[in-house]
């Protein structure tokens, strides 16, 4: 197998969505004091590169333990959306051509300016409720982004994961497009396993391309 | 893809490592009064199903970032270890069979004893160190178990850590091998990728067996 990685790194202060606490992965043993090297995570369960499972925003909806690892894993659209400026809401023109069953993921370009700056967190181009609404209407499997907020941070996040999480398409955030991503992705899957976390509304995970 | 799931749950307040702060994972914010769920990590980086990388015992070691994605993904050999006694050194006798770049995953049945009971604590099978030093002579490219230390908690633990983390042997630990592993690991091969952690000396991880 090979991989191709897709998934931001996750460091002490890191980048993150602002509503949620400061990401604190401390050292807390370590060479050659301790004779040994350990780190502590404390931070959100939606942090970095994650997963959102239907929970995080539909009450009684499916944890992330309760969907199929298959769910996680198959054929996948990168739509090159680079050019698209600053705030951006994505509609259903800029979807064309995304099939049933397809995992898609939208490169914005927003990954590489990942920075604790209002730029980074409020004007990321973001998926808008009419374009949820019709990756909901073409079967699209699930919709990934490369910024914390599918929705953005202003008045459409919550109806775009409404519609997207009470229809049964799960979203990974914080993916990161780097160089080298179009070439790998001829013939490639995505993949983007949770940890086990029973009754959690999200996991981190390694988001990735891969050929067998 | 198909997949069967080797990994322990992380839940609050779950079994670990005894010189490990406790695992805490509240949920921090719910329905219907916030209007979405979320939750946190406080919680040592090797807590449950985890991956080892040289720098959790070597100073100077490769941590988890600095191995290719493709290491911990291939073909595996699972021992059926279930018939040992509490507490015994797995040593050379119990490895034969075992070839060069296979991924040797040790089913003690320990996992399913996992509880804050030192019984599951401190007698749990273990890699010898004259084990580590087998493995590491055969070529095998990493071993896993279902217990959270390789080494067991006693005077050998530093030992079989060192041995195999510094011939570049990485490390699985806390599987839990279900009902039914056997039939699906009939072709099947192993994979846990690591979370990207950069500098980390291990990562959690979700371990599967997988069939293209």
């Amino acid at each position: 197998m090979q991989f191709f990685d897709l998934s931001q790194p996750l460091f002490d202060d890191c980048p993150n969505c602002h509503v949620h606490p400061a990401v604190r992965l401390p050292i807390t043993a370590d060479h050659p004091t301790d004779g040994w090297r350990m780190e502590e995570f404390h931070m959100a369960s939606h942090t970095g590169t994650h997963l959102d499972a239907p929970l995080h925003k539909i009450a009684g909806g499916k944890s992330i333990d309760q969907m199929p690892l298959e769910s996680f894993c198959g054929k996948c659209r990168i739509l090159d959306l680079t050019h698209l400026p600053a705030a951006h809401p994505i509609g259903p023109a800029e979807l064309q051509g995304a099939l049933a069953g397809e995992i898609v993921l939208l490169n914005t370009s927003w990954g590489h300016r990942r920075a604790k700056t209002d730029e980074w967190i409020h004007r990321s181009p973001y998926l808008a409720p009419d374009g949820a609404q019709w990756i909901v209407d073409h079967g699209i499997r699930a919709v990934g982004i490369d910024h914390f907020s599918i929705g953005g941070t202003g008045p459409d996040n919550t109806p775009t994961h409404e519609i997207l999480l009470g229809n049964g398409v799960w979203v990974i955030e914080e993916l990161c497009f780097r160089d080298g991503w179009r070439e790998f992705a001829e013939g490639a899957e995505f993949m983007a396993l949770p940890l086990l976390l029973p009754g959690f509304s999200g996991s981190p995970s390694r988001a990735v391309l891969f050929k067998p």
